[in-house]
């Protein structure tokens, strides 16, 4: 069994319960990573709307969870024909931590009407490591590999000169990556939301190191992902008034959109 | 008292439950528009969270809603010192809506880092109305002025052609628009969410009139509104298997973002 399987893994307890166990190899820091507690309560999601695939999955962090025994609670809000939403809470020590909205349905209805604006960003093959970007790597950075872009590459140059230099330097505060499970594990609809927010926030490109708690998080599930590597754009346009946006697009190996995903998370503040 | 406060008040009739109205005046069609129901769930939401602003607000539509009374039932999920995340559900005839899953809390945290990439759309002064799109126009428009940018009106040229020749003559599924209340009502925090969703969709550029049900919609509000018009860019860029997305951007007349939503929505199915 793969890494994130073991460790999202929950267990019916009783009609919308579930137990799991967070783990410690997604941390940043002493805390774990924001898809992969989402991750978990999808597990408990995923198995009470069986048979249907995530669309869009919204997600509130309420409180910072750590590594321990979680419980998840599912509560089905509506079930129809061909659409269900449901909401997950995941709980640890009677505390909640995380909300979750989702609605699940067809992945593809067959509509018929298509318009693609975009392509993923190229990436040369073979590109440099996370390591390369100046950043310190968290736990979280062993689970993947990543191919970073050259562009994203000017992060490290820039962020030897901040604060004050950096937006000289950069055009976009944005980070291209390709990325896949160090262990093997194919990507999934179920991973998707762990890949929207696996990456180093891209907003680090334009300000010092710092905590970028997310307040919520949202992806649009689109197509199963094709073995192989997923091909990652996510970019913040908007820092101001201690908040920022994050919006991911997130590409298969066959050139396929599989996820777009938005994040508001919070910058430091001066008061 | 302006149209829009009369049509989304709401009346505490308990803890947590609110009476409302929908009115016919924001109909697309028989059907109330999303953006309006969602404003009436907010109306419950801001009441019991009075002195936060709404920060990130996410909806998912069950049911199609129609003119009449609702409930407005308001869940406390976590109250912190500064942030407040609730849940609104939205009922007619018991039958349950719309759920809104929200969290509140300082629109300007007072944060140091700023990094703006992005700008409000040009749009040239007394541009063109609704009208001149090529579309059947809804009750809801006669709620707004608009005016449109020209190169939007390149939409009315491709329409006359669908289907098939539309992709040729439109570089981009976009409404780029001027918009503010008919009657005078000056944008706030509490409309940003109706204004999310009161233009066409754009993706009507491309594929022949149809109705295109939002599944969910986000909004991160980011700023109090500047008196005067709000200057809107909504655009369409993944269009396949019978979903596309739909983000928008909305900047005040003083050249500030106020907000950005993004909402998933159902195209026609072949099947």
């Amino acid at each position: 069994m793969f890494e994130f399987d073991v460790d999202r893994s929950v267990t019916a307890e009783g009609p919308g319960v579930y137990r799991g166990k967070i783990t410690e190899r997604w941390n940043i820091g002493p805390v774990p990573n924001g898809g992969y507690l989402l991750a978990v309560a999808m597990a408990a999601l995923e198995q009470e709307l069986a048979g249907l695939s995530p669309l869009s999955v919204t997600c509130h962090y309420l409180r910072r969870a750590q590594p321990g025994p979680c419980r998840v609670e599912v509560e089905r809000v509506k079930q129809g024909r061909t659409y269900a939403t449901a909401v997950a809470r995941l709980l640890q020590n009677d505390n909640e931590h995380l909300r979750v909205l989702a609605t699940f349905g067809p992945l593809d209805r067959g509509g018929a009407p298509e318009w693609i604006d975009g392509a993923p960003p190229a990436i040369p093959e073979g590109g440099a490591g996370m390591r390369e970007l100046g950043l310190p790597l968290p736990t979280i950075a062993q689970r993947f590999e990543v191919q970073v872009s050259p562009e994203t590459l000017q992060w490290a140059r820039a962020r030897a000169e901040m604060p004050g230099a950096a937006a000289a330097k950069i055009t976009s505060a944005e980070i291209r990556a390709r990325v896949r499970f160090a262990d093997g594990r194919p990507a999934d609809l179920s991973s998707l939301c762990l890949f929207a927010d696996a990456l180093p926030p891209p907003v680090l490109a334009v300000m010092p190191l710092a905590w970028v708690p997310t307040l919520e998080l949202t992806v649009h599930h689109r197509a199963q992902p094709a073995p192989g590597w997923l091909t990652c754009v996510f970019r913040t346009r908007f820092l101001f008034g201690g908040y920022l946006e994050e919006d991911g697009e997130i590409w298969d190996e066959a050139g396929k959109l599989v996820a777009l995903s938005r994040q508001l998370a919070m910058a430091p503040a001066s008061r």
